[in-house]
């Protein structure tokens, strides 16, 4: 890592030329919502932030910075959840946002295809498919705001991953500033194409520590014609697991949600969120609310699932059902889920995880982490939820009732620990989908091995040997 | 890259012992199918052919080549089309073959995932997958003889790609011994996993010249429970290229496969390949075999179909058209795919060209090429058929008739240069499927920007410092 030292100013006057008026920012109050994340958590300085109009641009930026030897920040939307896009507090790194870089180059729905500049929101994005009968299927909570050149570079999850896969497998073709400012045209829109080593793999889900994402080529997919909601009450988790492949089965792989939420997480959203309503007639303990999507249409698809239901019911595996007959009750048994989300803040504090584990070993590390969960800090409250048809739980620990906040939160290093551990025994991952940046860098160097992170390292070392790229995130 | 020289015995006897008495051949008849390629475009010769029968022998064996300094070449089932998996001819390296390794660690329905070595053969991986009621996809003409670690290595691509990708998009872990024989253990059963650089994206697809893979974690799908198979008449390739994009979205994108072929194929396969019927009543230009597969089943799903390309018809894009009624008739219309392979082989000699392009470049693609093998080579034969479906054309070109062969396939690499300059022009690529090898790793030099090729060998420099990994072949 470079030696932390103040950034020459007449450097700093050469990178603002290069941008021109437009496209940089050195105002304090104009650069806070660069250098503060959105929830308070992270918090960094930089003397400047760029915004660069054009690829060329980025590219001489990145030559100059490197030449001096100064490190950079690449940002997207700044939605993330573990400080990657957050700069050092010593104002020893240039920030750099590309929101004025968010052109759609190219619509080509015959190639099922979109060709995209880093820095346009996607929303924007989903609209611009929608416009012309396509689906991009990447949707997370904060799509009106994050951009794709970040989700690419976190290679984000969401709640379509069950159906589409993640942001990585979204992608066809990249474009890449290097850090010595070259820049690498990888813009292939292709389906197929073996001629050597994937290179964009490398710079998807690298947070921004290898490279600069300028643009990307990407999937587009046939919009469902007919989408089925259900919110459905499960003996428990492994019901629910037995149901997820049973209904994968059935449904001929059209599930693109199946979430799973506690009894005490509709509890919550019941008490704190307006709104929420309980839609199944008597308490359970455990719940899944699921998506079936078609491109086809027509009764035959509704019929499909009610009799596959019908016979999770005779097996036990499911308690009660209800399947959305309006968009408004979809939207209903939807917002249920995002309650649950807002309503965890109001019980006092939580110490979060967001884990992934083989989809047939859920059931297994639930029962464990709440037992250790409780072995550890009695009283606390887990809220095990998320999208377990991907194995991917968002184990957040609410405090005990009445339990001292910060004193609780005090405890978040040693009850990540050990429900790591649990994760580690299964093969499984401490970050499904929000990534190290800062916040799991340490973490990182516990739970991974040392050939593993031995190779990261060597890879970091040939892409980037002066270290310039977003240093102190990830590795 | 290592200089050639001979290999010391005292090593061989080493080698010989680590693996044990049936862990290795050293007899030159039984050494033959292994340096031999079987069309016999390829031929090399080893002092030894290992054939370790754990992760562990494996690591012992790489890490006594990498302290000699020994090259190895990783083979599969040996039915790669470019030569990667056979040694060079001056007896400098070691051939390892995983055959032993072949055994299906785990199957887990409910995860829809299978572990499984590197030396299973496909169809028994296929077969071991439908025998708990499971699909894997991948499926091409070699599946009774290559072997998954090939398949991984070469990114194998096949008919199933279309609706289930290259081989790269059904792996979610791998286990690698390195070149310098520490072994990585990859082998996650996880949806999502934001941990850091994607390690195993580099090995897939790399052809053995990055590290040996020894294993790998795979998705499973659930069954199709119909299927319905097609064979239509189509105006011309942009009539066909139509229809993929509004059948993908009719049918709710369960297409399977969308393969194209022109008349002179179908010509080509009734003179030469007994057994082979045009399943229309007169003949047309252009045809597209299609296959649509959907895991709920029921009348609907063909009537789906059917109203689909009545709607093509009335369109224009389609002229005559079958829907097979029965299995037999499926096979027997899949049979022509296969048998228009075959044909060509008595045609003389045939220049290939295994390329891909965004898929709405297919049409202007196949006109320009048959213009420029027209002025090229006046009276070459153009059979482009393939998997357009993935715009992945193997546009093959057929001596003209009555020329003398050898002449005609000394103008292959003036050919390929012509037509690879059309696909360059559409940012496509020279090898959709089939890899590099030492075939096409003269043309890579050529057609890869300086940028792309300086960062493959910063990589290979990486991870293998001392260039012992498969020589000589990709860079």
């Amino acid at each position: 890592m470079p030696e932390t030292k103040k950034i020459d100013p007449a450097l700093l006057d050469r990178l603002r030329a290069i941008v021109g008026p437009s496209g940089h920012i050195d105002d304090p109050a104009d650069m806070e919502p660069y250098v503060a994340e959105w929830r308070g958590r992270y918090r960094g300085a930089t003397p400047l932030v760029l915004r660069p109009a054009t690829t060329q641009e980025l590219s001489d930026v990145m030559r100059t910075c490197a030449e001096a030897g100064v490190p950079v920040v690449p940002q997207g939307g700044n939605t993330g959840l573990v400080g990657g896009s957050i700069p050092s507090a010593d104002n020893s790194e240039v920030l750099i946002s590309l929101s004025r870089m968010n052109k759609i180059r190219e619509m080509d729905p015959l190639n099922y295809t979109v060709t995209v500049e880093a820095g346009c929101v996607l929303q924007t994005l989903q609209q611009a498919a929608a416009d012309v009968d396509r689906l991009f299927p990447l949707s997370l909570g904060a799509e009106g705001t994050c951009q794709i050149g970040g989700n690419i570079s976190a290679n984000a999850g969401g709640t379509m991953t069950l159906r589409y896969g993640n942001t990585r497998d979204l992608v066809l073709g990249l474009e890449v500033v290097l850090p010595d400012g070259q820049i690498w045209n990888g813009m292939r829109r292709l389906r197929k194409n073996n001629t050597g080593y994937d290179l964009k793999h490398l710079f998807i889900g690298a947070e921004g520590t290898l490279g600069f994402i300028t643009a990307a080529v990407l999937k587009l997919f046939p919009r469902p014609k007919q989408v089925e909601t259900g919110f459905l009450a499960v003996r428990d988790p492994d019901a629910a697991i037995e149901l997820l492949a049973s209904l994968r089965s059935a449904s001929g792989d059209s599930l693109s949600a199946f979430e799973l939420m506690p009894r005490i997480a509709l509890d919550f959203a019941l008490k704190h969120v307006a709104g929420t309503i309980d839609p199944l007639s008597e308490p359970f303990p455990w719940y899944v609310l699921l998506e079936l999507s078609t491109g086809t249409g027509g009764d035959a698809f509704r019929e499909t699932i009610e009799a596959a239901l019908g016979e999770a019911m005779e097996a036990g595996l499911v308690q009660d059902a209800t399947l959305a007959s309006s968009e408004a009750q979809a939207k209903q048994l939807w917002f249920i889920r995002e309650a649950i989300v807002e309503a965890q803040k109001y019980e006092g504090g939580s110490i979060k995880h967001d884990i992934s584990i083989p989809v047939s070993c859920v059931g297994s590390f639930i029962a464990q982490a709440t037992e250790a969960v409780e072995r550890t800090i009695p009283g606390a409250r887990p809220v095990p939820f998320g999208h377990v048809g991907d194995g991917n739980i968002h184990f957040n620990v609410n405090q005990p009732v009445d339990a001292d906040t910060e004193a609780y939160l005090a405890q978040w290093d040693k009850l990540n620990e050990v429900v790591h551990d649990i994760v580690l025994s299964m093969d499984g991952s401490i970050s499904a989908e929000h990534g190290i940046g800062t916040f799991k860098r340490e973490e990182l160097q516990r739970v991974k091995s040392p050939v593993e992170l031995d190779l990261m390292r060597r890879i970091k070392a040939t892409l980037d040997p002066q270290g310039l790229m977003n240093p102190g995130k990830v590795l």
